[in-house]
């Protein structure tokens, strides 16, 4: 009943004809303009709940085309597919055809997930799909299971984390095509590997959103530090509800996609009785049964809170899993010895193993960073449903230099952070270029055009900064050069042994059946810190394994 | 672990000394003055998470004090116990003796609820609890079994309906003392009547707060209509949980209060992995167990979400019942015709019907006020958790004119209003005066003491009035003659017959086998709507009634 499931877009018909379903409630008209005849304009009729839909003749594949409203101005279709100018030009029309050869495919369980994360610009010196489609061989090698795409919505300029998306269901045009992304997806279920995107439902970026043209996407009734909170519960919301629906749904079945990640859930207000996660979730797992292809839905999470991978019928929201920053910086902390910023809840061992045996380090307890009691226990959460790292685009990019662990660390204590993240029962991720040992940064980089917002964000990033102590000057995020340091530079001999290491470790974690119990109560056991060492059998499956770290 | 069960306020100890506990994170010195030695201060010691405490020699009940702060300004205690002068004025210390008689009390059960809501100030002449205590064989022979207070905290000026109260801990200065409230209570479980408090959790009144001078009691995360919004999972967050879980055990325990009403839980922001309702509900039932009565937490909710009263191993926050507005407006519409604001949703006897089957009307259909799908079923609630009313404060108070149905609907109709509710099997409201026909307003009134204040109070309620289109002038708040206007004429028999009835239908109900069966899947059957007559079967324990409306 809730979801109303309308389609939004443009979606070209066999018959050379071009469906358009746009979301306007406060419009009076609205029409389609097309380059191919800028003279015609085409009215759209008002449907149900503020949709207008019209179909227009004789259309292609890469036809551009623009909303027109009653005031004459122009948009682009906040669901648009292709933005070949980029966020301030026209949309594009996309064909969906594609021919795939993943038949066979059947998507990827948890327990199976040893997850590399990359960043499509920096990760290969094409920065774009084909340059991952060349290292796909090098990643079965290495032995992961599903790379985790950051996000790839068209944002503004050339080069983004991907953060900034403002077209949620165009692919950046510098990436590639619709149908690049389906090749390399397919090619990488030819390679054994799934394939995880990373996707912002939380706001959108401010440069180039055209969304609060047309409908009430967002709401001031919640605060968000970097935009405008998304109205997934005020008047109108079913609309906003409906679009990002659509839009997982597409990465999932049209792209063949085998998991979402979704982007600061924790950032996502919804007081509906049903939360907006958990429709996704529902929807999620019809198109599970339809496409007879496991999906994951994947939170990055920080209320330590177990409710979003708990099933439904338990309360839960029934998401898959979640990220878990803590094991992250409990493990960072011990390293490095930072105390910094949010690394001042820890630094001990003992954080460490309450990490690999509880996943989340507060539960309850006091956070001095947080100022709060923070968190409760994830007693019935498996370990399979926690995504655990020891660096991703976070922890490196949002550090003053962006510097990587193998910056400041010894090869050994590289391979020991690297056991750390595999002999733990959690979901590892790998962060592009950690196997090998990647010197080069991985620094916050942007191509805005608006000179008030580039100073805004700057400053946000020197506030940021100032909890850590970091010495030096914040680097310049519209720096052309930034932007090159942070590509992987595929020196992959600098870190003797590393690779190899990584390739062992992946290789046990896979064939060992202790490796395989991912039940809280039973995987890890005896777990104690004896002359600074950190202990703790991995069990399961007739199978115990004692973990030395 | 979470619960950090700090007392606050002031306590008398037994050898004549006080000690006193606040929550001032930020402050760098605070002390105690009081009225017997305005020369001497008693500096407070700092104690973990920002709370402060000292005890003061020589005190007795009635003292007069001040928190001073290190800038010399003087403010009254969060915690008072007390406010004689009003909310500007000292706060004072209070005694907790009493010589309670109702040892045989032992709570009651959802099951025995028939509530009366009541106003302490328009209730009765005298306007205060000996008052109440003056109509309790009233109310008994009416055969309600729990009156429900409107708010009582400390709010400014002479009346209010209670919501803009500033010290939640402080009995209004004019209703009476704590001991007044204390008799009152004792002499309520004399007459077998439970007692119910409407306690506001989710704001502080406009006027004399002096929270903010202490501690973050507040945040702007989150967007309220009517205040800053309390801060239960920001930084600091504990201090605020403590301080609202010890007002309601104080209630609960020292004042022997039987249930707690909380106003507008859904603007209650948390984002906590323990949201604090489900918090409070624990420490609730910690309080059951301890003093071997039972205590009812009903939630005022405008959600239509069955998580607030789902257990907690279900993933529920845990509470006993919930108001459902929607049996109201259903029923309203029905009667009156009325269809402007929020009536818009309804009007048919079709809503009636779904809400004496499904309590919440809007279970995932589209409403055309709120311009959403909205809510959900609440299959595992059963109909003894859902508290229904044909009128309330807010639903007479909040018209432009306080008008009761009994001004506009002769008196055939009110009894069939009254038959409806009654019949229901929903924990029936009466609001004070229903039961005989009042007929004078219930309006709403304020005295207020601050010019700009009263002017954007009266802005506010002309917008609010303007989605109803009723015609007039809108009644001012701060006149005195509103206020008397809105006292209760106890003209009993100007309804003939109408008292009667409701004590026959009371009668009825705790009577009959078949009234007693509250699940929600056979407790109501056979509903049907026939020749504009709204019919259903009451079943349950092996006998059915044939309800016909």
């Amino acid at each position: 009943m809730i979801n109303i499931n309308v389609p939004v877009g443009a979606s070209l018909n066999k018959d050379g004809t071009c469906s358009f379903s746009v979301w306007a409630p406060m419009c009076s008209s609205i029409s389609v303009v097309t380059d191919a005849a800028p003279e015609d304009t085409w009215p759209m009729k008002k449907q149900k709940l503020g949709y207008w839909q019209v179909t227009v003749d004789d259309t292609t594949p890469g036809m551009q085309y623009w909303y027109k409203f009653d005031d004459k101005l122009l948009r682009p279709d906040p669901a648009s597919r292709w933005q070949p100018d980029g966020v301030h030009g026209a949309s594009a029309i996309v064909s969906t055809d594609f021919n795939w050869t993943d038949d066979h495919w059947q998507g990827i369980e948890l327990s199976e997930l040893i997850i590399y994360e990359l960043h499509t610009g920096t990760f290969t010196p094409t920065g774009n799909f084909q340059g991952i489609i060349s290292k796909l061989d090098y990643l079965q090698t290495l032995g992961i299971t599903a790379i985790e795409i950051m996000p790839i919505a068209q944002f503004p300029g050339h080069h983004n984390w991907g953060y900034d998306g403002v077209f949620p269901f165009a692919i950046h045009n510098e990436y590639g095509s619709a149908a690049d992304l389906k090749q390399l997806v397919n090619a990488a279920h030819q390679h054994g590997i799934a394939v995880i995107l990373d996707v912002v439902y939380n706001h959108l970026g401010p440069e180039g959103n055209c969304l609060h043209h047309f409908a009430p996407y967002f709401t001031d009734k919640y605060k968000l530090y970097w935009g405008d909170s998304i109205n997934f519960d005020g008047a109108g919301c079913d609309g906003v509800r409906n679009y990002y629906i659509r839009n997982a749904l597409m990465w999932l079945d049209e792209f063949h996609i085998d998991g979402l990640r979704l982007d600061a859930v924790h950032a996502i207000f919804d007081s509906s009785a049903k939360h907006i996660m958990e429709e996704l979730t529902e929807q999620v797992r019809q198109l599970e049964q339809r496409s007879q292809r496991r999906k994951i839905l994947i939170a990055e999470l920080d209320l330590n809170n177990p409710r979003y991978v708990t099933p439904v019928e338990k309360g839960g929201y029934g998401m898959d899993a979640q990220w878990v920053d803590e094991f992250h910086h409990a493990l960072h902390a011990v390293l490095t010895g930072e105390l910094t910023g949010y690394y001042e809840d820890f630094g001990s061992l003992e954080h460490l193993a309450r990490s690999m045996q509880c996943s989340y380090v507060y539960t309850g307890q006091y956070s001095q960073h947080r100022k709060r009691f923070f968190g409760v226990e994830p007693k019935n959460v498996s370990y399979n449903q926690c995504v655990a790292f020891i660096q991703n685009h976070d922890q490196v990019g949002n550090r003053l230099l962006g510097d990587r662990l193998s910056a400041s660390l010894p090869g050994e204590a590289l391979k020991l952070a690297a056991a750390t993240l595999l002999l733990s029962p959690h979901i590892p991720l790998l962060f592009m270029g950690e196997e090998y040992g990647e010197k080069n940064p991985f620094l916050f980089f942007t191509s805005h055009s608006e000179e008030e917002l580039i100073a805004r964000l700057c400053e946000g990033r020197r506030k940021e900064f100032a909890h850590f102590n970091w010495e030096g000057e914040v680097p310049d995020p519209q720096s052309e050069e930034i932007f090159n340091q942070s590509k992987l530079s595929w020196k992959t001999n600098e870190s003797p042994g590393l690779f190899i290491f990584y390739q062992q470790l992946i290789a046990f974690r896979k064939k060992k059946l202790a490796m395989q119990n991912f039940r809280r109560y039973d995987a890890v056991r005896n777990i104690r810190i004896q002359n600074n060492v950190l202990q703790f059998e991995r069990h399961g499956n007739e199978e115990s394994l004692i973990v030395c770290l």
